[in-house]
């Protein structure tokens, strides 16, 4: 196996963050659920647009913001996703590569407009999120760099990803490049409601080991096996996949494998502001974590670390250096 | 005189905020002066953004970052100023209108794009300004609604629209346009590079009356008067204008009547994080002050309380309802 040129390549869907502040009512005026992801069409889009307050934007995306968070660890890192070749495709292109992240996806020249997602934080610091996908529908097999994806140690890919058809087939022909090989495949599953939209086709890619690592919270984990028992899902998990990794917010988080399960904390915060991205950062530090073949305690600590540091500011992208804040707290670099 | 329909009407540059942070490094590499405002042509704004880390992106602008914080206390306000009919003209729009703020000037639908500043916060918290003014060049006197500016009890104009040659007669138009309706005119002096290319002009403003307030801070006042010593240049300034106003960072700000000069001090911050829109939200709450014939004292700790709600977080946009910290801390709503 050659040595890789990545430690971790992701694929995402490319989604620009509109994020605002708002109330419970809000959301219930507009039907929403709160905490959860809904995909929206171009008409609701502008619906909930303009009902909304003056918002913060920034780059997003799950797996983008997994990827950006192990740039600043400082990981090798790529992502694969689509936007178009519009004011805010540039504005996102420009923040993925400016944090470290190579980025060759060719833009959408024409279709629909660069993805964007409504965020909502309410006073609690819950966010919920309402997605127009617009260009990352577009993502295709044929957007699959075979050569970077077989040059990355791990490829990381979101749940999301099955929401657009084509991109569906992007993921599997990613999965089947990696372990062609010999690299490993991460998924996590990104939203309970995406689970229960594929269900299914999760516990199939995870049985088949399509996938090698899976990445979950409580809510999603119930979801993937249709239950509240939360010891019940994860002996299914330690069953389904070789290593899966569950968060549980303040309680912090769990890393099952065949070998047993290891429990670490949450990292202490001052006060929460906006969840948007916390799961995400999670994850880019335990993959660092296994980057740095640190083991699943340290890389736990490091999920926790990148966590804490996302949802005490306003969106899902770090405002500090990661890499100075493990370094702080006596965590692997 | 009729009643007023709005309490304050700015005009201004529309300016979308590019921010990011940046050591004094980045600085220095670009040739910036620390703590000013640069005018830049296309080429080098794509020459700075390129070696811009990840940004963060809001409305911003200096006039309409007041008068988006007088709406804020609960003043009733319009805004006058020229976006392009792009994707950020468009997220401009929606966040000046979402705070509640009449905005109707007609977007351009040909020439350059919306106008943006990169705007580099270093880790002292102090911002350095890179603004290419695109679409804001356009601004003309035909886009100065007679009577939506005589049916306003001020008119807050900001320096920086010296700088557009037809942005100037705009200003000039609405402040004649204002006088004719017996309201009142304030000017911000905007910063002191601006003062240095002005000079002449702005003090022929004061001194003809065509505006009635001066809003200034500490380097922009020394410009103006090309002296270092604060207290002639105090003096002078109660000579040149009815009601001079100037911010001194941690010191508070004097307020300078023919009748006196109040000083108010600094509202007290837990840490300063950006102070981008520090100068405009002190104007914000002023303005709100004497909105409310709160008369000076209060008026200056009204501009105090909200210059340090804006400077504890990134970004020229309140963040917090400026009307809820009003009242807790007992100012007048």
């Amino acid at each position: 196996m050659a040595d890789a040129k990545y430690d971790v390549l992701g694929i995402g869907n490319a989604i620009f963050d509109v994020l605002v502040q708002a109330d419970d009512g809000f959301l219930s005026r507009h039907g929403m659920t709160k905490g959860g992801m809904a995909l929206i069409d171009e008409a609701r889009a502008a619906a909930i647009y303009k009902d909304m307050g003056p918002a913060t934007e920034m780059s997003g995306g799950s797996g983008a913001n997994t990827i950006v968070g192990l740039a600043g660890f400082g990981a090798r890192t790529a992502f694969i996703g689509k936007v178009k070749n519009d004011q805010i495709g540039g504005l996102y292109t420009h923040d993925i590569r400016a944090a470290g992240v190579a980025f060759e996806t060719r833009a959408a020249a024409a279709g629909p407009a660069t993805g964007c997602s409504y965020i909502l934080v309410t006073p609690d610091g819950e966010r919920t999120m309402n997605t127009y996908l617009g260009a990352a529908q577009d993502l295709t097999p044929d957007d699959i760099d075979a050569e970077q994806v077989a040059a990355s140690d791990y490829v990381y890919l979101e749940g999301y990803l099955w929401d657009p058809q084509s991109a569906k087939e992007a993921f599997v022909k990613a999965a089947g490049i990696a372990h062609g090989a010999g690299r490993q495949v991460a998924l996590t599953l990104s939203d309970s409601f995406c689970v229960g939209r594929y269900r299914d086709e999760f516990l199939d890619l995870m049985r088949k080991g399509t996938v090698d690592l899976v990445f979950a919270n409580e809510a999603e984990l119930g979801s993937l096996y249709e239950t509240s028992d939360f010891d019940a899902a994860l002996k299914q998990l330690r069953a389904d996949t070789r290593l899966g990794i569950v968060t549980r917010s303040e309680k912090g988080c769990v890393v099952a494998s065949k070998d047993g399960v290891v429990a670490v904390p949450a990292f202490p915060i001052q006060k929460l502001v906006d969840t948007t991205g916390a799961g995400d950062l999670f994850a880019a530090g335990f993959m660092f974590g296994l980057v740095r073949n640190a083991g699943f305690e340290a890389a736990g600590r490091l999920g926790a670390l990148a966590a804490a540091e996302v949802i005490q500011h306003i969106g899902a992208r770090p405002q500090a250096s990661l890499k100075e804040l493990a370094k702080k707290n006596g965590l692997p670099v």
